[in-house]
């Protein structure tokens, strides 16, 4: 087994994200080994928290990682469960389970456990550690890491939350097989994000392997989990906060976010709102010359490669309305990504609503004409 | 007027603590100008979260001070109300509001208002800053600083939270006049805490001007505030997180925790049910002899001056029970704050189930006596 690993190291953290296939089975003993053998001497205890399904495909594998198998806490999946009322569930439970500041909870599937168990690791006698093990495509290449967790509000997704980092991130690539394809292509999406944003050569690996990526390739999705993740972990690591550099990360998400606002986070996946947002983005910055004709179209191609892209139906002007509430705007000013070229790009306050409206438009026009399927 | 200004420099905070009389007037111009002008400009906004009754008492004093008064978010007063669905409620308000990350809280009452309103800064959008205006003696002299924010679960007091600091604290003691007797009773028995733990000085004040101190003298009460706030920045700035010396700040709460625990945190205000836990600790001290019975003597007399002891009935074998329990304790151990001689203290870990039985017994056997009135 062929492990990569990246560090990632803020100001206030210092972690190692593990990227291999097969990983599952050696996570309690390398999670017992960062704790000094307390798994094995009894003197800490880990918790996964977890969704059933994750449980039923690889809960027996990571348990007999452990020393012996770890309490379990099973949030059913969907973004719905991303709730005040599933943190009181949780955190009682750890309570009454008589988890203490030095236990231990690792966060085992994909974003919405991954964001949820962070934050019960945040806020639970005001902070314990966690372990991340992300199952899905989109958690390994990007939730896992950055220390980014939280809840949703019924006012707005992630309006709740804490940064905490993980002790330690554990992507087994073999999990994704038993990903559904289109969460498989959705994540792929936040891939293409970062090749586009950080790392051109990621970009051109994606752009030459999409078949070999899409079939589920290990080698290859190893490699493009890798590469990610090596985007994230030097953005994350140059500014923690997001005062700056970080909001790079955000290429697609401005108008991705309003897409999964305006059809209620049910129709489409996250990354096929922010496959949009990207196409949207491209967009404004090929009229600005932020980017070549040439470019933007070998841009707009890979994200479509790795569709189909998921036809939704909104109104463009609210679309616009709601990045006005964008949890990233300060001060009531707007934030934007745009790329610069294939491989960089930057953040500016100064899109104007006309700009963004025209984008919308013509991203509103081309999905929901995907919805008149010809006779 | 004047003020005490008390600076608290921790490796991830930076803030002052002011303390006088009459200083609500200024509280919404010294808040302006920390945030360089951005109120009166109207590029931030300001949320003040308070009870009914202090919004009542003193809400209009606190408005007159901003250039536009600010708009709040009310918490109906008591423990009960600490809770996660409070968190709810407010965080959706502030949502609905368009609080955004440049908003600023004001944390504007007694404990209570000053836990969640920490903890709910810390929370929206993954933390925004909050300013103290604590209007109790227990929220001046401690609970208003020191980072600790959080609230209650079913399963127990403060198991959910976060470390997040204010940006500035401003005690008023003009707002003590409106406390009610007891609750200035209980919380002077904090500031006995500081001095016996740090502040040789402070206690000797204490013992020698009660009078003053008890009838509401403001210029004696500003003393009590500001060497007790001096003792908690001094000790909170040596050790933010709590690995070591802040734990002596916990003199008296092992057994006061298992107090106010085993009377469902009804019967006795926090400061009360402390007190009694501190006449136990320098009980098993002065058997220790890191006390001696002098020293035992003089606080015990001191910690009743500032009574009367509120009784209660409870198993002292529940109540050490109950201590096993402690938020602090960690992989198992046991932590236990002792007083050496007055004015310092040491954490221990190896105070032993019959020493904690037999202090438990006396203070039990004292408390459940008080109950029995003579005819």
């Amino acid at each position: 087994m062929s492990t990569t690993t990246i560090p990632v190291r803020t100001p206030s953290a210092a972690y190692d994200v593990h990227i291999g296939t097969g990983l599952l089975a050696t996570v309690g003993a390398q999670v017992d080994a960062l704790l000094n053998g307390a798994l094995t001497s009894g003197k800490q205890r880990v918790f996964v928290v977890t969704s059933p399904e994750i449980d039923r495909l690889w809960g027996t594998q990571l348990d007999a990682s452990f020393p012996t198998p770890p309490i379990r806490l099973i949030i059913p999946a969907g973004e719905q469960h991303k709730r005040f009322s599933t943190l009181e569930r949780i955190t009682e439970e750890l309570a009454q389970h008589g988890a203490d500041r030095d236990s231990v909870l690792i966060a085992f599937g994909g974003g919405v456990i991954g964001d949820l168990t962070g934050f019960l690791a945040a806020i639970y006698m005001r902070g314990i550690r966690y372990v991340g093990v992300p199952t899905t495509l989109l958690a390994q290449v990007d939730s896992s890491l950055g220390g980014k967790t939280g809840a949703n509000l019924a006012a707005g997704k992630n309006l709740i939350g804490a940064f905490h980092h993980p002790i330690a991130v554990f992507s087994d690539t073999a999990t994704l097989a038993t990903l559904p394809p289109a969460e498989l292509r959705a994540g792929l999406q936040e891939a293409i994000k970062s090749g586009i944003i950080h790392d051109r050569a990621l970009f051109d690996f994606m752009e030459t392997n999409a078949d070999a990526i899409l079939s589920g390739d290990q080698a290859a999705l190893t490699h493009v989990v890798a590469a990610s993740v090596r985007v994230k972990a030097e953005v994350v690591s140059a500014d923690e906060k997001e005062s700056g550099l970080r909001m790079i990360l955000n290429l697609g998400h401005t108008l991705g976010h309003a897409i999964e606002a305006t059809t209620n986070y049910r129709q489409l996946l996250h990354g096929e709102a922010i496959a949009w947002g990207m196409i949207a983005a491209i967009a404004i910055a090929a009229r600005r010359g932020t980017v070549t004709p040439a470019e933007a179209a070998s841009m707009d191609a890979v994200i479509r490669a790795y569709g189909p892209l998921r036809p939704f139906t909104a109104d463009a002007a609210e679309l616009v309305a709601l990045t006005a509430k964008d949890k990233k705007n300060r001060s009531g000013t707007r934030s934007f990504v745009l790329p610069v070229g294939i491989g960089s790009a930057v953040v500016v306050r100064n899109v104007t609503e006309a700009e963004l409206l025209e984008a919308a438009t013509a991203i509103v026009a081309e999905a929901s004409a995907m919805l008149q399927v010809p006779a």
